[in-house]
């Protein structure tokens, strides 16, 4: 491995830091590297903010103080959508992020994320840590001077929120809801007009009436955006983004430049928050899912089988053009990406899937 | 934090130590701790063996070689099940093991391993990070000077190898299983014969007739031991074994001594293999379910409704005894991991659980 100068970056990563010039440029004092970690997450948003944090105050804990980060909101330093350039240019050495917010890069970059019926959490892993989802990663953000890895995970997510029931597929013609990405595209071929909103307007726009219905997270986030007093059907199970996982990206020539130690508490770091993320987001969703029943009378709802087979063939004429795409590389992932699904798929039914069906038979069993 | 003398071990420990005086004493020379490992796996046994082996060599990584680890396979340097007492005595400072080994010391730790019907790895790891179970587990290690993490997690186990089919409760009458711990304590309630075997006796066992069935673990675990020579039905899902997640046990002398740093190092390594192992587990276990169906021609087959719902009532039996277990500890432990699997079961239902249904509808979908 070879070891850089830190001092020494590119012209474009001094563009860029003097750009942010309003902050205190990154400094090595004593052998300690103060970095940067930029992210898509509004400030102190649970699950993902936090998350964000906490991944920060790891790295700095695992490296025994010699690297130090300090963790920006979206907007603070750079757009919250601006971190994969900020990253990748040298204005911050991390990024906390979900990849599939960089399809403008390349439409490649869903899958380290999640796409529509495509691979749980557990899946996931397996397609990055054992089968070649890394190495495709490492392959197409090396061209942007990135490096990325799980570093969190949001669970399944609700299929979201509806002012009124959805009986079956032709309910949703002309139907106007906010769900951006490829969950988005897949609706609109079934469909449904996109309405795209930022999170703090997506509340008041769904209250009038201008929008019919929302997707947010799941029960952790969603209780606290308060939807359910303006949209009382809640609906499962959410086929567009049922593994979200969220990335950390490093600066490519300052992860090269790490020893061993430094990368390997990283890593660390970053596989932690991956499984701990997704523990608090399912610790937090079992009750808030209670009260939104209990308390708020939220209606939850299964989607109607048509719907969901529509939603799937609709997700796989998506996965048939991105297989299809002129672009080798996307074509390379999708292919990995499709075989992996395929397999684990099968192994999910059998192990986790059959038990948890089991589970709900109606049989006695003591709730503690 | 107090710290603590390394040097100074209690009078148990002592002996302990000259009791396995063949083994080069633990030393401590320029800061370095050279430290055991023992655990409870065969030699290189992948997942499990392998696993511990690699969280191992993520302490020494991640506390900047001040930690060294040395592993011990099953009976190298203390019987296969005397992992938690030579932990315990300081024998050996680590210990890479099952909880539900330990019911002889406390029938409550079962639950820091899995259940009977009981939870999913993604709710083990709810409870533990985010619940109460992780405070729970230290309170009752600390009786036994042990302090314990999650470290792997094999996923949701097979239901097992069976001679000949089951097509109803009545089945399970006089069949003579391999199947230890809590659900041959369940299996017994249906009338199985439960005939206790050791690993490397189970075939030979299958072979003959000596008995009718057996459970092991897993698709990549299961193909090399070959079962499916010797019977051709493998059912699913396992109810007795669905999540069950592997400890780190630590000394708690040792554990209590260790800077800030290291019990960081040592937690995250522990983090780290507790979603690397399920990952691996995941990963190897599809190849291997194709090939043991289309290569090896098993029949896999769902377990029928009536036993299942049948095991599922003798599980919730075993339940209500141990909450009316007459130490309080057990009760306490007990009637808090009812509790978080009851809210999490409804939440996965909805979510993971909801969407991998939703996945098997009959939509067309590419394969890579």
């Amino acid at each position: 491995m070879k070891r850089r100068n830190f001092l020494t970056g590119s012209a474009a990563a001094g563009a860029a830091a003097a750009a942010a010039a309003a902050f205190p440029a990154p400094a090595i004092s004593q052998g300690v590297m103060e970095w940067r970690m930029v992210t898509s997450w509004p400030k102190g948003l649970p699950g993902l903010g936090t998350g964000a944090q906490r991944c920060a105050e790891s790295i700095e804990k695992l490296t025994e103080g010699k690297i130090k980060v300090k963790v920006y909101a979206g907007g603070e330093l750079v757009p919250a959508l601006g971190c994969f350039d900020a990253v990748s240019d040298g204005t911050a050495e991390l990024g906390h992020d979900a990849s599939y917010y960089h399809l403008g890069k390349s439409p490649g970059c869903a899958f380290f994320c999640t796409v529509p019926f495509g691979m749980l959490p557990h899946e996931m892993n397996a397609w990055m840590y054992w089968g070649d989802g890394q190495a495709l990663w490492d392959e197409l953000y090396a061209g942007f001077n990135l490096k990325a890895m799980p570093a969190g995970n949001t669970g399944t997510q609700m299929a979201g929120w509806f002012r009124k029931p959805i009986k079956s597929v032709a309910d949703l013609k002309g139907l106007k809801m906010r769900i951006p990405g490829q969950g988005g595209i897949v609706m609109g071929k079934l469909g449904v007009t996109n309405v795209l909103l930022p999170g703090g307007e997506i509340f008041t726009n769904l209250q009038s009436g201008n929008i019919d219905a929302t997707e947010w997270v799941g029960p952790y986030n969603d209780l606290s955006m308060g939807f359910y007093q303006v949209a009382k059907y809640y609906y499962w199970p959410g086929f567009h983004e049922p593994g979200p996982t969220l990335e950390l990206m490093i600066n490519k020539e300052k992860w090269d430049g790490l020893t061993p130690f430094l990368q390997a508490a990283i890593q660390a770091a970053a596989a932690q928050e991956n499984v701990n993320m997704l523990a608090e987001f399912d610790a937090r969703s079992g009750p808030a899912l209670q009260e939104l029943i209990q308390k708020h009378e939220v209606k939850l709802e299964r989607m109607p089988r048509d719907v969901l087979e529509a939603q799937g063939a609709a997700a796989g004429e998506l996965m048939e053009e991105m297989l299809a795409s002129s672009d080798p590389m996307v074509s390379k992932i999708t292919s990995s990406f499709l075989k992996a699904r395929w397999e684990l798929a099968q192994w999910t039914r059998i192990s986790s899937q059959g038990f948890a069906n089991a589970r709900l038979l109606p049989f006695k069993f003591p709730r503690g």
